[in-house]
């Protein structure tokens, strides 16, 4: 066991500050790392503030972790110490379910080990994430990252990208498709860099003319107001896929009406009550509407690779630990393009 | 053009009684039906009370209908004088759209002709449907009817029976899954039917213990009664279909937790505001929910032929045009086993 050192707090109420940590001694399968940069995630502050249900304290939030390995387990044959490499939401998980089977541990049946605010199988008590300065987890869950990548914006690829990337790979969507990314945020820009490399023809909609301009800087083709009653109408019918971001409850039936017959739109941003949904929409034309929960280990690792090839990284502001909790409010007033990424090495001041 | 007798109201506050239509004398491709059976459908009442938007009076309902053929125009091929006939929800389409030319008719982009109230593209006005003692079809929307069902119980699977039949069979249920069907009325008791005869293991999913019971009756493997948190625990995460009949808004997060990752619930009931969703039931595991209109022509020909081959039928209620008023009471008091069908006969009183 070796004392870390990590930024965390100790109340739902109480600010981020200085403190030290446990982590385990290396097994047989597990990876050392030295945490080299975190992305700041919405969940971070749902979680450290108990807004998500009561919180395991001492908080320590981060499940967007770019690092470097230190040493490596026994039985360790996928990493060697120098290697670059990434950590996202998840530590661990049953490994024996059909979602585990099928390389979808997010869905995890006896439930996933968060890389933050879990049972800690090793040392009881609970996970700390990667606000601090090193952390081991299980081989299996550790992701390597492509050498070409700029590694201090790609740690948010690890929750927001694998958040976007999945259910666009999932609901199979190709170049030509039109594709509408609902919310600019950081997993919106996400979506609308993926769905743009994957070829599609991508809409920006928003309530904002500024977002829009925004967007098309990183991609979109269009852009769509969603309070111009005209502007929708023109859209209705027209769209083969829907990315839909926005992180809280919101009626969705403006947009359903946009999706072709037969086509789905996913909610990864809110997990809450929706203000309304008329199912006629639904009826009238076969549509569908779904969740989708970050992504499995396998696929996090495809979509790292496709980062790789086609140069695909987050819009990120960099951050010491130390600015922490002014970055949090920032992140609540939705103040940030896009990403907050900790340089961790201010750890060390 | 022909003068038929016919029922119907002349407004939302109207009771339906006696009046006289015009039906259109023959074109080439039109097939003419003497109506013997007339199913009646909880639309027939919200369209003729002007509950789903201002109707176009008189209203003459129905769209559940079995005939005989009396006369045919020159170009039909498929039907001949003294066919058993039926006639579902729509009488026409534009027949050249995605939708019309993938044999959706139901969902066609330019509005299909409905069998009743939909603007009459050969007289004007607006069309009558089969609460009359005769109808002039394009034969495209003819069906025939396999000659081993009784006719008189029939008429119902022209709507209820093609509206649960076509969900089923477009999300795939086959022998083994375990298929909910939510709520017991016209449509549940057709869902029940169908998905036992395709070999699924069928659970009744209601609030009543008696409606269990009934439903055992009819084919259900299982009865699980949804007011019961207990019952309901037990069975979470483990349908592969959900079909929801409920004919009203309503919570769908019960139900929707009863899905097991990937799986889709689909409303055919209720086409108005849901009283709540909460997405986070979707993406926790990637759960969908969709909407399912009625059916096309060709897979409501291979419904019946499929209720040729396994003997399934509608439980119904027979009764005389003159009742019609208080059958329609009972429908709204959803005091009916399982489907009032009007034997055409008595119009002739």
């Amino acid at each position: 066991m070796n004392t870390v050192k990590a930024y965390g707090n100790q109340s739902a109420t109480a600010p981020l500050g200085a403190l030290n940590i446990e982590r385990r001694a290396l097994n047989a399968d597990d990876v050392s790392i030295e945490i080299l940069y975190c992305g700041v995630c919405h969940s971070d502050i749902h979680t450290a503030r108990s807004e998500w249900g009561p919180a395991r304290y001492p908080v320590v939030p981060g499940h967007e972790i770019i690092g470097k390995v230190t040493a490596v387990g026994d039985a360790v044959s996928r990493f060697k110490t120098g290697d670059v490499v990434g950590v996202g939401c998840m530590v661990d998980s049953c490994q024996h379910c059909d979602a585990c089977a099928e390389d979808l541990e997010q869905y995890c049946e006896n439930g996933f080990t968060g890389t933050y605010g879990s049972i800690d199988k090793h040392l009881g008590g609970h996970t700390f994430g990667g606000y601090s300065e090193a952390i081991v987890v299980k081989e299996k869950f550790v992701l390597h990252i492509p050498e070409n990548l700029d590694i201090a914006k790609a740690a948010p690829l690890l929750c927001a990208g694998i958040t976007t990337w999945s259910p666009l790979k999932h609901w199979n969507v190709k170049a030509g498709d039109k594709v509408g990314i609902i919310g600019l945020g950081g997993l919106g820009h996400m979506g609308i860099k993926f769905a743009h490399a994957m070829g599609a023809k991508v809409v920006m909609i928003t309530t904002s003319a500024a977002k829009g301009n925004d967007a098309r800087l990183l991609g979109a083709d269009e852009v769509l107001i969603s309070t111009d009653q005209s502007q929708m109408e023109l859209h209705k019918n027209s769209f083969d896929f829907l990315l839909n971001t926005i992180p809280v409850g919101h009626d969705v039936d403006p947009y359903l009406n946009l999706l072709k017959r037969d086509k789905t739109m996913v909610m990864v941003g809110a997990i809450e009550p929706l203000a309304n949904l008329n199912s006629g929409i639904l009826v009238r034309k076969r549509r569908n509407i779904a969740g989708s929960l970050i992504g499995g280990i396998r696929e996090t690792q495809e979509m790292l690779d496709f980062c790789g090839v086609h140069n695909v990284l987050p819009e990120v502001e960099m951050i010491d630990m130390q600015s922490i909790n002014a970055a949090w409010d920032r992140v609540v007033k939705a103040d940030i393009k896009y990403r907050f990424v900790i340089d961790m090495e201010s750890l060390k001041k």
